[in-house]
């Protein structure tokens, strides 16, 4: 079973995996070699030494790799080491994922059963198709259900790509007969896609950080790549419908300034970006609320991407909240 | 029955009530004095002249008087006048607004029973009872049904600011139970008293403009006044939670360069400002494309506060919209 | 042979071909219809009247056809008009586009084949061969060598996106080499390619305007879209340079609010940006003096879109400037 | 008599009160509990230790409350600590504030004097009794004497926003007769009344810092409460002369980027603005350049709010400038 | 004696000296030439005919020349017309600028004694030197006399330059006591030569336009470089002061924005910034409101600059204004 | 010989000359005086210390005097630290510059005579004669020869500004006759002109930094007093030609926001500022990514004032380079 870095303490023995983070050699005062290492999971970071043995033990595996270690928990200024005594790397499809990275805290099979119901309901033939073409393919399955939906702001976890896609995709669904003369099976089909290119714009194999073609390209023009090639595969797909699709996923971002060479010009492109744009800021907030407000303080620390502080008022708590929930959940019904 | 100046046509016999818009004299070739008036009602504008009679038909109304006329459209320049041979000034309450303002397309009372059902619904004592103290004041309920919304941007009619209301409470009301943790009632007070200060801030006596306390307060700062007033009332009303009310009012615009002195700090007051900013744009939007979209484009004219075009694809009307809201209303049930 | 619009005197006799621009029907004060018409050519546009025979001449052509017509020029309310008594309408082949429309100055197949000769320099074997996917491609060369670089700022005129492509490509050829380090096939291939999506982006059949896909995708955009398309075609293109190449591309504008989703991180980026920009101001600002300087001034009118004015001093024309050139050319033999 | 913490060096014996701003506990090597405190006045911080008959002496006082302490400074760590023997709380009547906060260095009771004067000259009867019911109040006088005017950039210390209000005040009265036409009684009242919600957006108890309605409303929102409520008291007070008023508050920023929700429209307002903002400035620039200059040195370190450097001349001081102020000062007798 | 433009009646007969703006000639119906004149005067503009004895009267004078004129006014199509009969050009000598262009209202005798007063005060016998440079030099005093400040803002009239000049001054000999530290020579001589650059920026001879070098370089520089002329013919000028005087001179704009190469540095260079642009907006907001305010409103016209409309309460005239000031100059003494 | 500080290992007996860029004294545990300095060359700085002989080996020498030392390299806390056992003050001509700061990779002197041999090609007498006045100024030469163009973005090395200055007037050289009508002598005068200030702004004596008159006044103002000194010793220089020269190097910055009091409103001068900014900015990240990219890694660290990574792939030098620049240095032949 798993041992977090974060629940280690002195004089613990430790026997389980981590990710290599760092591995270099050092020397000893008395002239000895020795290996360090810095180890990881979900939980934290910590540092682990070799001392004995430093040749065997240190073969077999690098930086990067998953590595099964055995040692004691020992106090080194004021820090925690781990003397280590035994290694072994362990093959990718031997360990879960969300023991080293943050997850979803939704369950992501059941995310993915919802948007699947969803895409059911796009009755436009060629749009449907292209859905289908994506939501069939196990390869693009697999990496959109892992994809985080960002590095920084909102969604930064494994399953985060498909909760954000899946959370505006609701809130279209809400919204869409709000308003009349709307093209729902667009709507629909551009939250669904609008944030594909994500899959490659961000690497999340061993931290998350953009590709070399995420920071070159963008999301954006990624997504649209993808999309282009699905309707090359569809060969009736009309032509209006293609360049309206792209318009909304081209500017969902809504200004130049955020990184849209276009800027809504339809009703749906224009609620795609409010509603895409609320979503993204409504997690990130409630993320970084979750980490970023020490105890007994009403107030967030700064978020500097946002420049501003947050509130989070005692109040809210107390205001018999689960009452109003239930009613507001009938009048629904 | 009212005519309506688009609909006169050279020759025509009128005989209906108008607002004087512009009033003054002028000298014929010959040296005879003349009167010379702008006429409007909700459906334009046209000139009037009185040649005949001059001075007794000159009396008793004044510039922004309704008054009922009588005459003939001749063509003159290429325009339509009327020469005018009778007038008789109206009281104010003999005049139905509607005739000479544009007005909501939805029913006001239908309209205003919706909002009234949403207030039910809040339970926090303190918030339902500074509601009621604004929609059980007969002085208020009749200036708010009236406004409009904006004078330029979205929901320029009578009732507007009631449509705008509504719709954003509904939104609100649509959305809420899609994040956690929100305080529903302190949203729903915000988007019902959102906009309050609008019926100080504009005029809408004679046309849509400015009042002076609009120009130099603003909606915002009026409509903190008005519920800090009402506030006031009610003893004990909690001060935390007058802060957080006025907090979402006075952020709604979400930023400083739209005239909001602070920028949205709780996740209710971020909601509140996506939302009420989404359908203001929607609904000019819509207003905009009513009449500024050319017969056979599929474009509109430049809008200037939004400083671009705006698409209006043929597409949307051809795929079978009608068989999708069903089916999308059915899912909701 | 055709007669231009701005040569066309009271009382000459026209028999030319001219571009029909507007098409409506009038009443004259006896009440008989007439024919309106708005003829234009490169050189200007004039009124045109039917008055007798009007079914008859008025069959057989509608708005935007090109059509030969005759008649007498006559003076009515101080501007030429034109009363036709003879109308045919002209097949789209039959008409030479340079009446028409404005077009390069430098001749359009000299400029193509500079270009030509530039693509077999470029010597990496995936490039050349993306190159040559479009510069074999007839129907690709046609619109390529037709279309205008703009509709406002430069080179707008038929033959200015070849003119803008060629001068961008020989400034890199002569400044390529002044630093050090640079992929040169990259800036070749970067700047014959960077705006390939304006022949999708604007439509120049009858106006200079942007197309449908122009406004709702953008050139950057279409462009990528044409070459991904193409290195399709080419199985062993390396992934990482058509990524590289793609970026000089998306980022071509240098920063978000000039439309550019990405901004220049290579070195390569950087210049194409540089030159790109440059040439275009430049060939701007000489096309917008021709027109927008009064005789005998220094200044020109205010440029909106630069929001100044230009300084064409006297000074310049004085200085026996055509020594220097000869001086100058010698030293670069 | 106090003791400053910034005067006590290595072995002394202090006896004084200071504030505690940590306390907390901890374990000796030995397994002893002891008790950290971290203490304050206005010239700084020291740490402190209670390692004896630590549950006795940590009785009776808690974070934030002022302690009478007696003990020995002890070196530990190239720190000075204070290893306490005796404590006991004080109540808050009993502390000089100007002990543990900065304070103006101009008398607070001469200012209020030089305030009320001009307060006297006044003559329109509303704003004068307006004036009264603020300046006649002895709880808001107190807080007003008290508050600094700013957290981080000017007159940032007790009696702050007195003086600044005061300076205001004075340079209104110097320049007032400048300009013809300007109404002198609401330019005097707006600039008395300018920052008075600074009372409220700052709490200054313990530490300079922002109130929770200070961040959430803000101090032109606050002071327009303030000002509404007092005019709400005076019932012949004209709707004009308050909105006016209200609007010389509510525009003072200038700015929308600053936090003002309408920009300045009357001469006045734009008057007020100016001279606000100056005073801010040079009191601003005043104070940074107190501590912010390196000896020898005539530039300032870079100022983070102001985005620069400052600069001070040695060659101010040597430029014979007492005889200057004489000068000028017999000019305007 | 002059008649102003805007006194000439219909069929009046006038006997004056005009500005003549433009001179063209034409043809009338029966091909007969004419000349065609734009007159103009400080009070606007008219347009002139000679229609007989043309050759002769069209002799002697050209576009910009003051030309004596005799003639009888016409109504032409609504417009009032002068048909010339006798013509002689003026020399330049013999015309009263004033006649021609706005001027200021303040005597300019007057205005320029007073800041020759303040010169006197300035103690520093190199600033004091310097400005004893400028203001002995008849030909420099005849033109700084008669600038205007500015083409568009503030202070647009002959004599606008030294009014502005003064105006500043003396509100910096109002405010410079007010706080401590400040060099006063200093700023006295900077506040004296900031706008300097002005008589050459500006041209306004025959209209108020930029000059050449005054669009290319613009009066801050301009201004720069006649001081530093100046200070180059004082040799012991010390350098340090040289380069702090100019700063304060290119730093009076305060941002880059608005031209200034660099920001204020010091605290002389800040005070006089915002003096300087307090100034000119409320000498601009004046000058508006002269015009730009209908009869009966509140509200000014729209300032396109400034982007703003400003407010004209009623209510400033009405509260016994006179009182007041007599007040507050009292307690000045 | 040069020991540079970089080569320095414990234990090595060091006999050098170093740059003394901070002296003070200090007090062992026992109460002896020891001498504490720091010591830098041009890669890098250390420690040094006076432990014996402290009066006399301190005598003779201060902070930013360079001063032969000998002494031992011991460690200490984990650095290298030098005890010094003698010291000696080096006049400044006996030290070459270039141990102590960085400096031009190319040779100074050939990139100085490749700049005459431009200047030589001048043929416009006046621009001719005032380059003559400064680069026949043996004084401006060893200025103009030493200085770094900035001390924070490119060329940050002495010689810097001449690489600089070459650099664009080379590529104003290869593109000049690409464009038609323009200027070519008043181009090339600019451009060698353009950067002059510097010399002035920058000081380069110790270290890079900016002097008071640098920041004060700017290089760009800087300049232009240089040159209008020279012109001024120049009577028959034409007015209009140094107007022009000056609009220049006033826009070579092109924007407001960069310093820039006047944009660039000549055909010569946007070229100027375009190729001047490239230039710069090229040379700026070559700089960068010398040291700001870690080895194995395609991406700089993060450009703080560029706000931006640049990339670095590898495919550029993998892509037989060689062969290309081969090639195309041919065809140029």
């Amino acid at each position: 079973m798993k041992t977090y870095i974060n629940e280690i303490k002195e004089n613990d023995q430790v026997d389980s995996v981590f990710l290599v983070k760092e591995k270099s050699s050092g020397l000893t005062k008395t002239g000895n070699n020795y290996l360090k290492l810095k180890l990881g999971d979900r939980s934290g970071e910590m540092e682990g030494r070799i001392w004995t043995s430093v040749e065997m033990l240190s073969k077999g595996f690098e930086k990067d790799d998953f590595v099964h270690v055995k040692g004691k928990a020992v106090s080194f200024q004021e820090h925690l080491q781990l003397n280590i005594t035994h290694t072994e790397k362990m093959e990718e499809g031997e360990v879960p994922y969300a023991d080293f990275f943050p997850v979803a805290e939704k369950d992501i099979e059941n995310m993915f059963q919802s948007l699947i119901e969803i895409i059911k309901q796009v009755k436009n033939p060629h749009l449907n198709q292209l859905l289908n073409l994506f939501f069939e393919d196990d390869s693009f399955i697999k990496r959109f259900k892992m994809a985080p939906a960002s590095k920084w702001l909102h969604h930064t976890y494994l399953g985060g790509l498909l909760e954000h896609t899946l959370s505006l995709t609701q809130l279209v669904l809400k919204i869409v007969n709000h308003y009349e003369g709307l093209n729902l099976d667009l709507l629909f089909t551009a939250s669904i896609l609008h944030d594909l290119g994500k899959i490659d714009e961000l690497s999340y194999h061993r931290s998350f950080d953009y590709s070399d073609e995420g920071r070159l390209l963008g999301h954006i023009v990624l997504g649209i790549e993808r999309v282009e090639e699905r309707i090359g595969q569809l060969p009736d797909f009309p032509k209006d419908l293609s360049i309206l699709l792209k318009h909304l996923l081209l500017s969902h971002h809504g200004q130049y300034s955020w990184g849209s060479p276009k800027r809504p010009m339809t009703l749906e492109a224009v609620i795609l970006h409010y509603l895409d744009d609320m979503d993204a800021k409504i997690n990130g907030i409630q993320q970084f609320l979750k980490t970023q407000v020490r105890e007994g303080s009403k107030w967030s620390a700064y978020h500097r991407r946002f420049e501003q502080y947050f509130y989070v008022p005692a109040l809210l708590e107390e205001m018999e909240l689960s009452d109003k929930i239930e009613e507001t959940k009938k009048e629904e019904e």
